[in-house]
């Protein structure tokens, strides 16, 4: 049995707003700054989890991490040219210190190329440093005039893990792109997030980039967000900054590099793709608390108080064991009120332990997910517990890659996919024979943005929805954030 | 033994640079905005150190974690009056995105006090909800007009730790100003950082604050900086923003506030005070690497192959037993160049490891501290190198504690504190009669800065070095950054 996802799906935005604020996870909309969020101590315990994850497989795979100041000088942001006219309208400006005017305006970084570019030049002098990865989490800002939307289209991004990378060639920064490739996969196959990735076409890569790989998903509403992307820069920054090292052969030449971003809306995504009408269901290996304690008051006020320690007791066996468990001691609400609250910050086992429980010594077990209950013997909790979280994070990881899986379809007609992605939104794949004028026709005629074409050679025994010529690929089309 | 501290005090600033650089710890002066630095690799995981030794202190005593934007609007800013006065002068603003002016200015945030009251407002409704202790990790931003300085006086503060809370009584909140003391001494405890707490006089107070109590330490070269400071807001912000909440006799009333801070300038008295002419010595506390191993050539490549092996048997039997250790495996340098490297990024203990180890099985340990050296067996080097960590812990704590307080001294006439503040730096207390004219007038004749009074009732049997009248304690004076 599951919980109804009308809500969910049918009003998603009124849910996540619902959920974000309810939940107390992010208090958006009421900051006085358009745009920017406040992360609550909840939410902010489930970012620092997934800020770790992502932390340790960074640092497991030999990057290291830095802080680089917020601000870049206009003439240094100008530096590359597609660089700053991708970025240009979207930056915010520091031109005031005091009641002084600067010299130089200070952009707030929208990324942080051409900053990190500017210190490796003093940095690496020699193919023998070389690969070298540097990432780091900080804030970044784009002016953004497109309706702002909590976690997922912001003036601030809180949360941008931007990595970024230096080799000695083309082929060396490749396989980096395909390192990094694995590392997202790894993260979001942790959060339970289930993705499609694509290279972008030319005409929507960073700006800046050879080329740009993407990881996308799709929301509770159809549309589809950009959760992660892969750039290889080539030369391009180290060029445009004059940046050289010593190559084996004992020539200079610029470097090759890499970028690549994760951010709030790995977040938002954790929150959003396995809810349901009830609220947000946390896979475990992110969960801020795994287990909740609900007591059961029994008939008279001793009874009540034994059912409390004994809660008490169960939990801090839990937590003993590293099982993040919190017993909801709160006297004035009921049960149910409890329930209720537990289940919108999207705890993902609760236990009910009443009078029953108490004078049988056993806990009652209840999923957060498919309201499976169990009722084990105490010394069996833990084991118990842990077989569960286990299971739940198998099924939300399963339930969702089949929802994915489910909401991507194939059309060979154009007129087909303009009306998939008008009535189930989701993704939808056309034979594409590999032309930008062809892929531009495509966004146009089904009103939607091409996502790009998979990674692996895809066959197509079909021609292009546009031209009619042999299709190359397939060309992924979605409503999209 | 101890390595001399000529360069460490009579050149500070070119030993701190020099440190600062060549330890990689922090690249400053480079980077093309000034005041504003880059944390590098190795200096990111001091900080981090640093930072999980602050968070797991504020997090068991109840103070929750958030995250609040940068962007602060200047009517917010403006409605606390003081406040506003205090930072005026000194605040980056915000006035553009993208190629449009922004309707209202706004700040980078030079601390957080308005913004987060703001949404207090909003989350807390009643003293049941009460005491609230939040936190936030952030850099902030001052217009500093003054030299700038890595790490000491930044215009961008990149690790800003500021608790902010709410209390329903003045004495609560006084309360509260106590146990941030109290944080705040383990914290410095835990660094090993010696420290003066004086309560600053009224004319040097947080801007806003009833009362603000403050460490100080002092600098090797005898300057003292202010390394924490805690706040007694009382009612000014929450009456400011019109923020009241339900008391218990069910009146609304404003409710009381504390602040406390402590930057980056943590990270920097780390780093400096425990130094010598070698480069800084690390408190095994938060030194990101416990110990390094050197092994030393053999006569031929075959024994060198071995020491290597042996070397790195070694480390990893330390780094499963959770003591950090590194193997520097390069070839082309030689055990001396490596020892200078280590020594500037001041790691605690450091092993040679050499064909006569090898052959008896035995390590030898070298204290970078007072450079005592051991020869352990194999099989003891865990807990001989445990032992030592603890030591170099606590001499650095005792050295650094009587050096500090080696450069108090008592002057009861002002000429005569003149003299020590110019000659020796230091802190000189003077009897004082408590009033502001007579404390301003000390400022004036000493050339230096009034750190403030003891906060414990300090008994001077003397007269006012102004005005002659009876002492009612001692104004300590100093030199400061």
């Amino acid at each position: 049995m599951q919980i109804t996802r009308d809500k969910w799906s049918k009003n998603f935005s009124e849910w996540f707003d619902w959920v974000l604020r309810e939940g107390e996870f992010y208090d958006y909309g009421r900051y006085p700054v358009k745009g920017m969020g406040v992360w609550m101590p909840y939410g902010f315990k489930l970012r620092q989890n997934i800020i770790s994850i992502i932390r340790n497989l960074l640092d497991s795979t030999g990057h290291e991490e830095v802080l680089f100041p917020l601000l870049i000088p206009e003439d240094l942001l100008r530096r590359e040219s597609t660089h700053i006219k991708g970025f240009e309208e979207e930056v915010f400006w520091v031109t005031k210190g005091g009641s002084e005017d600067l010299d130089v305006k200070l952009a707030l970084r929208p990324t942080s190329e051409v900053a990190i570019t500017t210190m490796e030049n003093l940095w690496l002098k020699s193919y023998k440093q070389l690969p070298k990865k540097y990432y780091q989490i900080v804030s970044v800002f784009r002016y953004e005039t497109k309706a702002t939307r909590p976690m997922i289209r912001l003036r601030e991004i809180t949360t941008f893990k931007e990595a970024h990378t230096v080799h000695e060639t083309y082929d060396d920064a490749q396989r980096q792109v395909e390192e990094a490739i694995e590392i997202y996969k790894k993260i979001f196959n942790n959060l339970a997030i289930p993705y499609v990735l694509s290279e972008r076409p030319e005409w929507d890569r960073f700006a800046g980039a050879l080329h740009t790989y993407a990881f996308d998903t799709i929301m509770p509403d159809g549309k589809v967000m950009q959760i992660g992307t892969v750039h290889h820069l080539g030369q391009n920054f180290s060029r445009a900054l004059d940046f050289k090292i010593q190559k084996k052969d004992g020539s200079l030449d610029y470097p090759h590099q890499t970028s690549y971003g994760i951010s709030d809306r790995a977040i938002a995504s954790v929150i959003a793709i396995h809810g349901d009408d009830h609220g947000p269901i946390l896979p475990p290996s992110v969960a801020p608390i795994k287990v909740v304690v609900v007591p059961i008051p029994a008939k008279n006020e001793e009874g009540t108080q034994q059912v409390m320690k004994y809660s008490i007791e169960i939990c801090e066996m839990l937590n003993k064991n590293n099982i993040t468990c919190v017993t909801d001691q709160d006297t004035e609400k009921t049960p149910g009120e409890k329930f209720y609250i537990w289940e919108i910050k999207g705890v993902p086992i609760r236990l009910e332990i009443g009078p029953r429980e108490l004078a049988s010594s056993t806990v009652f077990i209840k999923r957060r997910d498919n309201l499976k209950s169990y009722t084990v013997k105490k010394e069996e909790v833990v084991n118990k517990v842990k077989e569960v979280l286990n299971e739940i994070q198998e099924d939300l990881r399963k339930r969702a890659w089949e929802s994915l899986k489910s909401r991507i379809e194939y059309a060979n007609d154009i007129e087909k996919a303009k009306n998939i992605l008008e009535n189930n939104s989701g993704i939808v794949d056309v034979p594409w024979c590999g032309s930008k004028e062809c892929g531009l026709k495509i966004e146009e005629l089904t009103n939607a943005r091409v996502l790009g074409y998979p990674i692996e050679d895809r066959k197509v025994n079909d021609k292009c929805v546009i031209c009619k010529m042999n299709a190359k690929t397939v060309l992924r089309v979605a409503k999209t954030y």
